[in-house]
């Protein structure tokens, strides 16, 4: 496996795809300028009453904005205006021509259908050259030091309230990963701690950084919102999925689907919100319950008794109802529409430090996670074939597409082509979004079978885990 | 099923053995007389410093004691003193004769080899009737109001730092449950609240009474320690698996294995426990430091680098080393000898409201959690046979025994009985704890390979799910 990451490298420095500059420090000085600042708006969609930006504020920060796109896509300014034209929803994806994607992996995407005014989805791909940390005086001795490693790197980021945050999480988040992973250099075996524990831990502590670097530089930035961030690492045999959000990866391996990932949402994440509203009732500021209940109760069943679910409790229960059951709860609402605090549908991800609850100065940040959750996969321990892929969609995809469809589409289009067609997985990818999207009929964007296709942005990443064309 | 149950309560009636009494408030007026109160031992077996207590005042304790085994052994004073015997340690099973326990359930149960005074380990096996609740001024409707409904029930209880929890535990937890369950009767069909979510919740909320009625009567009842529970409920045909503790509970079927809970220690707890020291610093005194390390830090490390996990971290990464990085970790060891607050092996049970750090006035109870996690298994989407068992025992099995050694011992007990025959039920349970004790031999019980057998107390239920000699 050694062999195909340093023939990679090879092949990606020749191309003159020089690897990244490497700061020195983990304070990244290589951030990019301010680029993107779509005007605020509620995350999630989130109830009527959430105070979004008025027209005059909203075109201000308008003024600033420049809006962007993954600079894999090589898109020409003419291109860039289709691929934010809310109207046609042209799919986009690398060009056939010029440098493939590593490993030939396949990506599309499509701008939402009005949901927010740019595409607040973004993409990266890399392949990132990591140095062996240098000597710390009295640190343990580095066996490696001075020896580099190399990991091809995947990330889905799904913004909300503006594109800022996914926007500076797609430019930034491998670099921090990056500097997490110079300390494996540092690793001699110890009792309990594995090589994968170790790139696990770097991996989730790089989002803590990522979130942190947001945190304190979101005004340079203009990063007014959040994201969702899917995150896939290779690293000397093995595959890491990293979900901080309700973007989702599956593995489609002989027809079988192997999930990835899981969504963080407030219905997923239920007991862990209360359990922290309980601990820290500061936090629910006297406007909220931590305790849920099937309905809003009214005043005038004070008293009565009431089924509840409190942070231990998976199944219901009955309670006396007490005055502060009257509050709202703090996690309301059921599927695409549960909301916490009323405010925002998922519960991990980057950003959204400055985000409160709708009338209110209650802030909503110490409710969300930007700890991934991080799954292993071992390319070694499988045979894979060319239809073997692992597909990343942020949840436009699989708002309206299921595993099993996916899974179907997999098969239907990879057996179109020759299995040594490096374009394949680019057209599969094309095909998921397209299938997501739909055609526009009766007033939208509609599916075959007549339902609603998906409104929202949708990104798809097709990266093939046995295909003959990897790293051409 | 309800048949089965209509006709199991007209058999249990007719045989004498009436439904428990039926307090009508939920304080449970019928609580037993203070029974047991063994010398406090420092459970799970703490580390030589934890502060056990002296000769002097266990003795007084002693001398109030009065040791008990489970009613259903019907043992005589002649049983009770064998039962008690640490030399001997003979297996303890129902009797033959007379009335068999509910489903010809098998159960099995060996003394310690020393580790306590007494066994700390207690059982109960019940059919119980629930009365409907009353209609309550202002309530909802009850539709099935007056009509009650019988639930069977078996509980293991593995106690520490003396047997008075447990014992406790074993008399009053079915009440509790049966308690909850009134509130069945007010149930109409709700979104999301199923009548399986209602018995869910009323078995985590009698968990939860229990052990508040533990913490409110424990100077009466000399209650000092704690327990693990393990518990049963079969329900209009659902199994119903709650589990707060080390105990564990598997079911055999046609020879494959399935898990019904997991065990609750330190180590699959950490992060629980971490967040809580995180979110509540005051808990840990400033002796203990939330973050945990592969090692004990020395003073010296000060400002090097160091692998560390914290709330968060499913992985390792490295951090600097700063002064409250030299607390003793809240969490430490391996295996069976992983502690909290270097004081208990076990994160989830009933009582220990009186545990304090050794040589501390901190109280650990705050990290203990009553919750169970319960699993659901319906008896009627299987056409069980009579070779299907539910095993349930205390860590005193499962510590020398694995899953798979398991499975093969209720294929080989149970081909050598009729399938219609009622004791080979109690005969495999017997063969469990035989197989986990061993035979005394070279200073110690040994297993066949010559291992040590368990020196704890183990107690085995063996529960038939389609056999037969069910209610008979």
């Amino acid at each position: 496996m050694l062999n195909r990451v340093r023939s990679a490298v090879a092949h990606l420095v020749s191309s003159g795809g020089a690897p990244p500059p490497r700061p020195k420090s983990p304070d990244l000085p290589n951030a990019p300028s301010p680029q993107t600042a779509a005007p605020p708006e509620a995350p999630r969609s989130p109830p009527a009453t959430a105070g979004s930006g008025s027209a005059a504020p909203a075109k201000t920060v308008e003024a600033r904005a420049s809006f962007s796109r993954p600079t894999f896509l090589q898109l020409s300014p003419g291109g860039l205006r289709r691929a934010d034209d809310h109207a046609g929803r042209a799919v986009q994806s690398p060009p056939d021509t010029g440098r493939r994607l590593p490993w030939s992996t396949g990506y599309a995407e499509v701008i939402n259908a009005g949901k927010s005014r740019h595409n607040e989805d973004q993409a990266c791909c890399e392949v990132v050259y990591v140095e062996g940390r240098r000597s710390v005086s009295g640190a343990p001795r580095e066996p490696s030091q001075g020896q580099g490693l190399c990991f091809y790197y995947w990330g889905l980021f799904d913004g909300h309230a503006g594109g800022g945050a996914a926007e500076m999480a797609s430019r930034l988040l491998h670099r921090h990963i990056r500097e997490q992973l110079k300390d494996l250099s540092c690793w001699s075996s110890q009792k309990e701690v594995t090589h994968e524990s170790l790139v696990v831990g770097a991996i989730e502590n790089a989002f803590q950084f990522m979130d942190e670097q947001m945190a304190r530089e979101r005004r340079g930035h203009q990063v007014e919102g959040g994201c969702c961030a899917l995150v896939v690492v290779y690293l000397l045999g093995k595959v890491y999925v990293a979900n901080a959000g309700d973007s989702r990866a599956i593995i489609v391996r002989n027809g079988e689907i192997i999930p990835m990932s899981r969504e963080f949402t407030p219905e997923t994440e239920r007991q862990r919100l209360q359990l922290l509203g309980f601990l820290k009732p500061e936090l629910l500021g006297g406007e909220f319950t931590h305790l849920e209940f099937p309905r809003r109760i009214q005043p005038k069943e004070l008293g009565q008794r009431m089924l509840y679910r409190d942070q231990n409790m998976t199944g219901w229960a009955y309670k006396k109802i007490e005055l502060e059951d009257l509050r709202f709860p703090l996690v309301c609402g059921e599927g695409k529409k549960a909301r916490v605090m009323a405010t925002i549908g998922v519960t991990r991800g980057l950003g959204d430090h400055n985000l409160k609850v709708c009338s209110s100065t209650l802030p909503i940040k110490p409710f969300l996670s930007c700890f991934p959750e991080v799954r292993v996969y071992d390319l070694t321990q499988y045979e894979h074939c060319p239809d073997d892929v692992l597909v990343l969609g942020t949840d436009g995809l699989w708002d309206v597409t299921s595993d099993c469809e996916v899974a179907a589409t997999v098969d239907r289009v990879l057996s179109a082509y020759e299995p040594n067609d490096p374009s394949r997985y680019t057209a599969l990818a094309q095909a998921l979004v397209l299938g997501a999207r739909g055609t526009p009929r009766d007033r939208g964007w509609r599916l075959p079978n007549n339902k609603l296709g998906s409104g929202d942005d949708i990104s798809v990443f097709v990266i093939p885990l046995g295909g003959p064309g990897s790293y051409s």
